[in-house]
């Protein structure tokens, strides 16, 4: 027996048919005999809705009633889901996120968990109930509603799991797990049966949207093993976990998973999880830079005050200046207007001779451990784009991480090309996505 | 300065347009220099959507459950309202049941309120918000979400005005306020500018539907002046006070009501509030029933134990059976089925000779303040009736109500011949009925 968290994302709870048909799976792992605790995202559209609502209201809505309005969607969907578990026979009852003991700080839409006390749901579970937690939603210590920003219900799931040391925290969505790459590119890409942390940090942080980049480290961080799966359907989906095979997790993991995953262990060399792209990046070039000691640091500081997340930097000799660098960086084209506005007006400030910005740009990005020890790795990679006839513009890297820019209607093609170089093509097709995101 | 709760129902805030013209109401009563505090309950049709939701998922719903699921209709109502008021330059807060300190009891769908702790309220309101709560919504002692069932948002209301001491509850409603008949069947209804709460429980207990009965017991408790009124026009409504006007009030009432207050209360005779009709109601008549000691107090404890809520009650001497009595009763429709079962079960036990059940019937009921200490009432209602055609089945009368039941086809006219026996025709047609109820 053991204790399962599963998290359901918008579109699993989208209609009722849709509900019952989780329910369904709820009782099933119930009736294995293990303690279930769910944590549920507000129906599909729900969120839509509300916005839409707020929106006919008011453009300035303050952000403590932006967090109670969104908040109701979760009690929606999860007394529903709730009463539909009820009608197949087993007892479940719903607790908001302020019932479920999720203490949050006080930013209102993005708060951050500063503590579980999750009693209500360890004892309602110990009585022999279906505990189903509204995701996304806690309380400050005012007892204001707040939200967790995006990925939130993932993170409520993690945070529960963590807290109620639960032996697998279940993340159920609507592609059957972690590909080698995104099938709607890459046709042949193949599931990825069981995953390190590190590894699923970096795919989600260049561009993997399945899961959440702060689910993940909180996962990582209490060592809360992930299993990312598809509610639409019965298949095993991505295991994500450090440690080796739990005993606890014997009959929820199928005993293929475990074999496998004890095999991948113990592999020598580089093993290729996958490759994540990226449309959403920026790039900024500052052409002729001065070569002080101090330029750097006063332009990074005036980025960080227009509060753009860097991703890449790049510095070269000046092709245009001597004694002269050129700065290439690159960032989320939210962030890019306020940035190139700060920068231009401290262009006499910093000495620049001007600066070059480029729109959206394509970011492939091939993750996998031992990568930095393979030099064979980047000659493969490089090779493949070379004989695919795309040019490389940047390259950053990491221990796990070999990211290049390259111009994003040749993104696609590189993908393609990077995923057959490196053997990840399945003989068959095996990726189903079922469309609609959660949050 | 007074401190105004002002009730919005759920037609009154339908869409993005009706909240922002609530919150233009609110806004301009915070700006003639009163502390505000608004109750409001969910969006025109959304408990009907919430519901039917439940309904595709289950037939048996967990109380608990569809009071969790329900109460995520006033999360959206409030929250937009009070995002609509901050639009308008006022600084507007948005509180839950559980917030505002409502506390009840352990009955789902149906709680009672066992005490209000509304330091939240206060405090916000001391601070210069205006507080946006909630109806219809509470917590028990588990911090479950409980509802109140039907008119629980008035009931919200008319507690908070009681907990907060405030000087006035506005009940904003989709008609003009309490009118002499209901002017879809007297187009010459007049409104009553102002009533006692005796002779308007009377009024919300046999058929007037603006007002629900248990709000009326707890303002008339709590001597809470209820003012009931349109959020569609800026009409004075229906005063409903048993004392003389409170100086707090200037401002908020305008000089001619309090004038017209002071002076009706000093009138001598019958002042006849208004006329309230129901068609909701049923009639049973055991027939034959032995007139010894005890009889009676056994039909009546069958009657309660099938849970029935009886109205009228009246015994003649048996027209079919020597040394035995009929007995009619009146009760709502939805009860008499259940009580009928009861009773001819009962029948060998009871000895009567047979029971009779006739569907709906009309009830009219004249309602006014010193009926019983003049007799030119009642000759007056008999004498209208008569004259117009109409047959008077069963009487029954209290300290200020006089009610017949006549033949449903025939209550409509019942009630416009009475209308305009006693006076009360309007010279001109007044009501506006604007449609949609909330709850």
């Amino acid at each position: 027996m053991a204790l399962v968290v599963q998290k359901y994302g918008g579109s699993s709870v989208a209609d009722a048919e849709a509900i019952k048909r989780v329910a369904k799976r709820i009782v099933e792992t119930k009736r294995h005999g293990h303690n279930v605790v769910v944590v549920v995202s507000a129906m599909g559209d729900t969120t839509d809705d509300l916005l839409d609502l707020a929106a006919q209201v008011t453009a300035h809505a303050p952000e403590r009633e932006m967090d109670m309005l969104l908040s109701a969607g979760e009690r929606i969907s999860m007394s529903l889901l709730a009463m539909a578990v009820n009608e197949l026979g087993e007892t479940a009852l719903s607790f908001t996120g302020q019932q479920a003991g999720v203490h949050t700080d006080d930013h209102f839409g993005k708060a951050a968990i500063v503590s579980m006390m999750p009693e209500r749901i360890a004892r309602s579970i110990n009585e022999g109930n279906v505990a189903i937690v509204a995701g996304f939603q806690g309380v400050n210590k005012r007892d204001d509603i707040t939200t967790l920003g995006r990925g939130g219900s993932d993170t409520t799931a993690v945070a529960l799991a963590a807290s109620l040391r639960a032996d697998v925290c279940e993340i159920y969505t609507d592609v059957d797990g972690l590909f080698t790459a995104d099938p709607r590119i890459v046709p042949t890409a193949r599931r990825i049966r069981t995953i390190d942390f590190e590894s699923t940090l970096e795919m989600a942080a260049h561009g993997a949207k399945i899961l959440h980049l702060r689910a993940v480290e909180f996962a990582r961080r209490y060592r809360v093993p992930l299993h990312v799966r598809s509610s639409f359907s019965e298949k095993d989906g991505t295991w994500i976990s450090n440690t080796t095979a739990n005993p606890a997790l014997q009959g929820i993991v199928p005993e293929s998973a475990l074999t496998h995953y004890c095999q991948e262990e113990t592999v020598e060399g580089p093993v290729i999880s996958g490759i994540a792209h990226d449309r959403s990046q920026d790039k900024l070039t500052l052409v002729g830079v001065p070569d002080k000691p101090g330029s750097a640091a006063h332009i990074f500081e005036i980025i960080a005050e227009a509060g753009a997340n860097i991703d890449m930097i790049v510095q070269n000799v000046s092709t245009v200046q001597k004694g002269a660098t050129d700065l290439t960086i690159t960032m989320p084209h939210v962030d890019a207007k306020a940035t190139l506005v700060a920068l231009e007006a401290a262009q006499n400030e910093i000495g620049y001779a001007k600066i070059a910005h480029t729109g959206n740009v394509g970011k492939l990005s091939l993750i996998g451990a031992g990568m930095r020890t393979n030099p064979g790795v980047s000659a493969k990679l490089f090779g493949a784009l070379s004989a695919a006839g795309i040019n490389i513009d940047m390259i950053s890297t990491s221990e796990i991480r070999l990211s290049v820019l390259v111009s994003l209607d040749q993104l696609d093609d590189a993908v393609r090309a990077v995923h057959t170089a490196f053997g990840l093509d399945s003989s068959e097709v095996e990726a189903v996505v079922y469309g609609g995101t959660g949050r």
